[in-house]
Parts: structure tokens; C-alpha cells; sequence
């Protein structure tokens, strides 16, 4: 196999080699062994280290990678770069898939996962259009009309219409949740400004000349208290401005508040400047505290109000696979617009954004055409897409959902809620520490809060509590940072009401309550080892 | 190994399984076969259908997949997944990896590409966060070095000082090359409208503030003829509007004229609408023509009106990795950004777009931060980022450059220009067509032309010419349709200037002349056997 020798591209005939997929016996089963070492090779270096990193600082680690040229000629051969992956790369990675480390979204994901990515390179399809991808468009729609089903439970008959039909867009995928946000609030945007007698939407013509044509002087888009900062840059982005990201004051449970939002949209439409509200924007699973904003009471005062009504639930939305956990939920039917990511509880390989919306006509309010590809009338998905060029993630989401089905999927999303709670209880039972948002999904926050500020806190007023609660901050902020250097587990950390907060996301199958116990030992060892010691 | 048994996930024991890589010699046996099938499965299928597809239209392989419910239990194992993905799916596919498969700007990828894809998912780092990535996001910050070194070619100091400092960033990675558009043109934008005096800047007051506090009535983007339609859905997204991405008329040559650019230019300053140029977007490599534009008359024009300069290389970027025609794109190295596409010329898998800047300091227009991660101050790449999550997709290009080197690379574009010339001569010796636009990099368009027409054609007044290119464009429909449907070999379509042309895309390094005269024939047959005859 060409890929294999020193010579590998000093010649035509040798570069044309790596195009030919191998015929012989031992080419292929060299192209094998590679795979072998990739699938099991990694495996062995990330085991042998179980937290997060080897030791290695930013600054030495940044000190090997500063060879600005591209080599000439070619440097390595396919089996030393997979050599010096797992020998020089991985074991600076983050070991991500251990069940010790419960930081971020980002965890472990089934081994048929690595199959299913490979299979989108191998195939190599385009789904922008279908002269490059042909049947894995048809597939795609399929997908979408799927997880479209889920969340807004349309009839048979709904779906039945729009699975395939070319006119309608139940939804579509791009890279990330931000991207799927975005996409949620550019068609909302183009639904308030859409063309009238004069002006040709604000689409064509722009935000500036949308607020004349409407006498606007300001939009603005309302969001949960807790919304992810892609809100804030989708307004950015979009020409609205992302000071025009306005945060409803959350209830004392960190959900937005709906008397609170109807008295922001009260004043908005009761205030001198004229201002249009875009949409509003609920959380299913916010990325702080997992929390899930009241969908119901959000999609009562949107309907009145006929305000666009988003639901960000890149993280939460699979919690609807769990007959047990769905009516957590309850309201999300209602949404205009959901977002769900699919490298996150669907546990698929990065980056797997989605974007539904309940009317399969509305996603015509951003469509684009072009000469070569996309021509009006066609049936390529990259009419309707803010991305162009893709690759076909959907059959890996596809082929999963039947290797899992809804139960497979709703074990995981009922394990990492369970043992959240039984993990809550842990916090609650040790002295050293403080549950500051109890899990509403499999999200919790918590808070190194030592029996001395504790004591302190109580009986004090605001000038001290200040100060106690910048001492507590630099407690918590010590005790992350020292165990995630220390590498054997990672709980990350926030910022909730200007008190620092350890965060701890439940998602890893291997997880139980033997390991967060482990992990909650470790923080007190640190406190009292590193902290205290030091006070 | 638990994915191959049909009780896959009735219970959490078999569940869990899926998470641990096996340490039996026979589990890892069997995962080793799934991807033996997949590396050799596919191939056997698609070299089975040398063509674009097999029979099926898109009307019956859509009847087949109408189904919109999530299976509640496991319907397939992961052998029956890609044992259905190699026969039911990959022969509806398109075999875009055939040599004869010379329509679009996807093809055939270099074999160990699979193989480091297949990287990405084993480590799934998310690049968002160091805490998710660490020497990933490291080597990240290498590989757009080393791009940008390529582009502008700034001092060794220049790269020693920016590679690895936090404070600096020369690019980003983002899906895809719209993507990538769509974040020049959000500099673009935000350079022109920065925070002063009483006023927070476009990204956080948004473009009808921004208008109000520049006095401005109107922002536009001038760009080539031939641009591609991602600069129309990037002022329609940004809220600059896709009205006001205005196109500059080419030259003869299907370039962007300068001296017509220069007359747009003064024309729009001297105009009673107070107008605002955000931009000038030149093409190193048109999608549908494959032609350059004269970056350096046009750098002339931009940098003497402080306009920002952008060059969407999508396609001939990787032109410059060759010694014998980087001349071609003389004058990218002064432009303010720079479009690069992974997937397109440097051959990776679907997908990666990149985006570079020469100012490192630049992309601190789009910065956003948030609590839990991306904290100001921190090294995280997903700070000045259009997406948030990401797969590590510079790994797989880090890897390409140092299995291809630079010559290895240059090797596959002298090819694909060598060979599109050639095609272009050949083209030229036959009656029946027409070259439309020659090569200036791999890419041609040219025309059925018969005889009778042309003869036509030369002595006849507008009417008749109109009504002959009518009838020539029904004619090129035709061919183009029948000769895709045959599955034989595919040749894209588009229009220009009312002319339907076909489109041939040089790229796959098996593609040689040879093909090309079949592909020739194949036309010349059916437009004599199928046009000619039902006329």
C-alpha cells in the first residue's frame, strides 16, 4: 500500500496509489492494522491515563507546536502519524470518554460511533445537493421528520405529507447548537419583517431598512435568565445587536419567570422607543444547571403575544426518548422552533447541530438558489441551510436510533438523572459542601462552603457577606483547578449569582455514584491538604 | 461484543458494554471486521457502479424511507447497519470517487483521509475549550499558521510571536467555506462600525444603530460576477441584506473588471443615499468557472479606499502549494481575509472551512465570552469563533500536510490544471462543441453546440439569436440529464449569461484523458441518438 512508504509522494505514479482503494491481501489487511491501532491504540494510551491529562503545562505543550512551514516533501508515513497520535498526542487530549471526568458535555460515546463516523468519510457524500448525495438526502429528511415527530408529535397524516416532499423543511442539521440557535432566530427575524408593498423583507433589504419600512426603532429577542451565550452572538451575527439580547429575571429556581417575562414584554411594548420583539428563547437543559425553563407558561404568553417561541434544547432534548422523564419537558410541543444537538445526549461524535421548526414552510423565509446547484424548484437540502457544503452526519443519527431505539437512548438519559439525584443527596449529606441548583435533568452545581464561612454567613450583613463570598470564591476556584491539574477526575466550574460554582454534568454510562463519591473525597483532601493549609 | 447481539439494549448491562472498548481478543476481532467491511464493503459496491447510481429514481428510493417514528426497541445490530448501508444505501449514492465523476467539487479523497477521520471520533475532543482539547487546540492554532504563512507569507518573527499566543488569532475553522465567507463578512462588518462616542459598536447595538450613529443609509458588499451565493445569504444573515451584495461586472474573461469595481466604487460615494462599503469580495477559483480575479489590481483599489479586502479561495487556495502556478493567485497576500475549504482541494472529508486573517487581532470583533467556559482571558479557541462546539477536523489536515508535504499536494493541482488545458484543446478539435470559458485554474464550462445552430448563429439578428440560445439550452438540458440518468459519467450544469453551459471539475487524479475523450463521445452519442433524432 502506497500510504505506507518513505516515498510516498516523491512520484505521480506512487501519490495516484493512495486514491485505489487496495486490492491485495496485504495491502489490505495493512490499511486493517491501522484501523486496529486507531480503534484500540488510542484506547490503551487514554486508559493508562484515567483523568484528564498527563502532566504538561499550556506553555511546554504549545512550545512543540510552533513550526509555522509546511513541509516540502512529505515528513511521515499514515503509521507514524497514527504512532505519534497515540504516543505524543493523545496523552496530552483530554480523556473525555473517562467516567471521572463529568465537567462538560462532552463524554464518553458508544464504540459503534467510530464505525458510523468512518462509514460518512468512506462514502464521502455532499447532502447540499442531490447530484453529491443522492438517497442520503432522502435519508436526511427522513431523520429530521424523526426527531420533528418526537418533539411536536405532528399527525401521520402530518408526516406522511412533508417527509419527503421537496417544499417542505421539517427542520435541518448544521454543525452545532449555536448554529441551530442562529438558524431558530434568523428565520424568527425574517417572520417580523417578511416583504410588503414597497419593501422586499428584511432578508433582501436589511435591518436598517426593515425598521424603517415597519417603524421600528429597536429589536430585540427576550431570553432565559441562563441562556447559552450563542443567543447573545446569534444577535451579534444577525445585525440585531447582541446588547439586544435581553435576560429574563429567572425565579428563585433559576427558570425563567413568567410573570416577569410578561412584564418585560409589558414595558417593551408600553416603552417610548417602538420596539419588536423577535422571539423569546426558553431552555430545555441550560448548559450552567441542566434547568428547564416552564415551556407551558412560556408558550401560553408567546401565543397571545404571537411572539416567536424557541426552545434551546441541544442538551435536554432527548430526555423526550424517556416515557418516564418526557414531562419534564411538557410545553416543548409548542415551540415554533427547537434546537437539539446530537454530539451531546444523542452521544454522537462532534459536530452534529439541529434545527426543527413546527411549520415545514417557514425555513422558505431563508432560502437561497444559485445556478449551478440549489436552482429554484430542485430538491436539494441546500436550499434551506445556512451551511452550504456538509457532510452526512444524518446517517450516523439515523443508523444509531435504530441500533439504540428510544428505550436504548432513555436507559442513558434515566441514568444520568437518577444518579444526578442520588449525587445531590451525596452533596447534601457532607458537611464541606452546599448543593446550589439540585438537578432538574442530570446537571447539578454545588459549592465548597466550609463550616466557618458557613457560620459566618449567617449572622452578618452585606459588606461582609461580600467579602466572604469573594473568600468562598477563591476556595472553589483553588480546589477545580487543582484537582483538574491533578488529572485523575474534572468537575468544571461556573458562575452563578457572583458565586463560583463546581459543575457537574451526569451523561457517562460508567458513572456511578462510587466515582462522584471518589470525586467529592478528593475535593476535600484538596480543601483541606491545599487550601486551608495555605489560609 | 454487546453490539453485535439483538438484545443490545434491553437492559443496562448490555448497554453499558457499547461504552467499553473490548478487551477480548474476540470482541476486538469482530469490531476490526465491521471496519474491514466498511473500508472494503463500500468499494465493492460503488466500483460495482462505475456511475453515478444505480436505477432508482428519486420518487421510489423516496417511497422507501416515509417511516417518522423512533423504533421503541432496537430494530438492527451494527453488522445488519452497514451490511443495509453497503447494499441498500451505497449503491443510491453517488460514487462521486469515480474518475468519471467530473461535475462538482467533491471527489475521490486519499485513502488514509478514512482513516485519520476515524481519529477525530476515537478522541472526540470538542475544540471549543482547552478543557475539552488541550494539545489539540494547540495543534489547531499550528495548521492555520501554517495555512496563513502560505497565504501571506509574513516573517518567521511574525509567526514565532502570533502561532501560539493567546492574544492572537490568525484564523478558524468552521464547517464550511459559506461559513467561512459569512465570518469575513462579519469582521468586514464590525470593522466598519466599531464602538466610539455614545455608541457600543454594530456587534452589541446592532446595524439600524450603527447606521444612526455613522449617519448611513445603506451598507453593501461589492463582489465578483461570479461569486458564490454564500456572499448573498452573508449579507442576508448579517443584516446588511442580500439586496445589497452588489455584483461588479466581469470582463470578457469572466473576471471581476477593475475599472468597473473603481466606477461602482465612486459611483456608490458620490450617490445621494449615504452608502456605506463594507467590502470587496474577489474569487480565487469561481465555483462555476474555475476563474481567478485580478487580486492585485483589485488590493490596488481596496487598499487605496480603505475598503476590506476579501478573497474567497475556497476552491484555488490550495493552488498556492504549488511552485509552478501559486503565481495565478498573485496579490491574495494582501488581502484583509482569506477563504479556504479543507474538503475541496486539500481533499479531507466533508467537512472543513477556514477562514484566515492577516491582522491577528482582527477577529477580537467577534469575541464573546461566558461563564463556564471561554472566560476573558482564557486561551480557548471557541472565544472568536462562529461555532461553539467542533470536531478537530485540523487534526486530519495537520496529518494531510505531513503525509502529502507540499509537493505531494502540488502534484494533484499541476494535474488538475495540466489536464483541464488539455481537456480544454480536445474540446476545441470537436464540431458539436463549444469551449465557453477555458481553464485559468482546473475548472472549464463549454457547450453542445451543433453545427446548424452555429452556422445560424453568425448571420442572424437578436431575435432569432435569443430564440437559437433557447433552443441550445434545451439541447444542453437534455444531454446533461440524460447522460447523469445513464449513470455512466456525471458533468454538472450551470448558466452563464442566459447560456445553460456544462461544467467539468478536474480534481480526481484518476481522471485522465482517456476519460475524458468517453465522456466526450457519451455526449456526442446522445445528443445524436436521444436530441437529434426526437427534434
Amino acid at each position: 500500500m502506497g500510504a505506507t512508504k518513505p516515498a510516498l509522494v516523491a512520484n505521480w505514479e506512487t501519490l495516484q496509489r493512495i486514491f485505489i482503494r487496495p486490492e491485495d491481501e496485504d495491502s489490505r489487511r495493512t490499511l486493517i492494522k491501522y484501523m486496529e491501532q486507531i480503534l484500540f491504540g488510542l484506547h490503551e494510551f487514554l486508559k493508562a491515563h484515567v483523568g484528564i491529562t498527563r502532566e504538561a503545562s499550556l506553555e511546554a505543550l504549545s512550545e512543540r507546536f510552533t513550526e509555522s512551514r509546511i513541509c516540502s516533501h512529505p515528513q511521515k508515513k499514515l503509521a507514524d502519524v497514527i504512532q505519534g497520535i497515540i504516543e505524543e498526542i493523545a496523552p496530552h487530549a483530554v480523556n473525555v470518554a473517562s467516567p471521572y471526568f463529568i465537567g462538560h458535555m462532552t463524554s464518553a460515546i458508544p464504540f459503534f460511533m467510530v464505525h458510523l463516523h468512518t462509514i460518512t468519510a468512506a462514502l464521502n457524500q455532499n447532502v447540499v445537493k442531490m447530484e453529491t448525495s443522492k438517497v442520503v438526502s432522502i435519508i436526511e429528511r427522513q431523520v429530521l421528520a424523526k426527531l420533528h415527530r418526537l418533539i411536536f408529535g405532528c399527525s401521520g397524516d402530518f408526516y406522511n405529507t412533508h417527509i419527503q416532499a421537496p417544499t417542505s423543511t421539517l427542520g435541518g442539521f448544521v454543525d452545532d447548537g449555536t448554529l441551530a440557535n442562529l438558524t431558530a432566530m434568523w428565520v424568527a427575524r425574517n417572520r417580523c419583517f417578511p416583504p410588503k408593498e414597497g419593501f422586499e423583507g428584511v432578508e433582501a433589504a436589511g435591518i436598517a431598512a426593515a425598521h424603517r419600512a415597519y417603524g421600528v426603532d429597536r429589536s430585540v429577542i427576550l431570553v432565559s435568565g441562563l441562556a447559552h451565550y450563542s443567543l447573545r452572538k446569534a444577535g451579534g451575527v444577525l445585525g440585531i445587536g447582541s446588547g439586544n439580547i435581553i435576560s429574563v429575571p429567572s425565579s428563585v429556581d433559576h427558570r425563567m419567570d413568567p410573570e416577569r417575562l410578561e412584564a418585560v414584554i409589558q414595558e417593551l411594548k408600553s416603552g417610548a422607543s417602538r420596539t419588536r420583539i423577535l422571539g423569546v428563547v426558553a431552555i430545555a437543559g441550560a448548559t450552567e444547571t441542566g434547568t428547564v425553563d416552564p415551556l407551558d407558561a412560556v408558550a401560553d404568553i408567546c401565543s397571545r403575544e404571537k411572539i416567536h417561541f424557541h426552545v434551546d434544547a441541544a442538551w435536554g432534548g432527548p430526555t423526550l426518548l424517556s416515557d418516564k422523564y418526557r414531562s419534564l419537558l411538557k410545553g416543548i410541543e409548542r415551540a415554533d422552533s427547537v434546537t437539539i444537538d446530537g454530539h451531546k445526549q444523542f452521544y454522537m461524535p462532534m459536530g452534529c447541530g439541529m434545527v426543527f421548526f413546527r411549520d415545514p414552510r417557514v425555513m422558505d423565509l431563508i432560502a437561497y438558489h444559485a445556478a449551478y446547484i440549489n436552482r429554484p424548484g430542485s430538491v436539494d437540502l441546500g436550499i434551506r441551510s445556512l451551511e452550504g457544503s456538509r457532510p452526512a452526519v444524518s446517517l450516523v443519527l439515523g443508523s444509531a436510533l435504530e441500533i439504540m431505539g428510544s428505550r436504548g437512548y432513555a436507559l442513558l438519559i434515566e441514568h444520568g438523572i437518577e444518579t444526578a439525584r442520588a449525587f445531590a443527596e451525596e452533596i447534601e449529606k457532607r458537611p464541606l459542601f452546599a448543593l446550589v441548583t439540585p438537578p432538574q435533568l442530570n446537571i447539578l452545581t454545588y459549592r465548597v462552603f466550609p463550616e466557618e464561612i458557613r457560620r459566618r454567613w449567617a449572622s452578618t450583613g452585606p459588606e461582609e457577606r461580600a467579602r466572604l463570598m469573594r473568600q468562598g470564591n477563591e476556595i472553589n476556584i483553588a480546589v477545580q483547578r487543582i484537582q483538574r491539574e491533578a488529572g485523575q477526575s474534572f468537575v468544571s466550574r461556573t458562575t452563578l449569582d457572583n458565586a463560583v460554582v463546581l459543575r457537574a454534568v451526569i451523561m457517562n454510562p460508567m458513572t456511578h455514584m462510587g466515582i462522584l463519591r471518589d470525586i467529592l473525597d478528593e475535593q476535600e483532601e484538596i480543601y483541606r491538604r491545599e487550601v486551608l493549609r495555605k489560609a
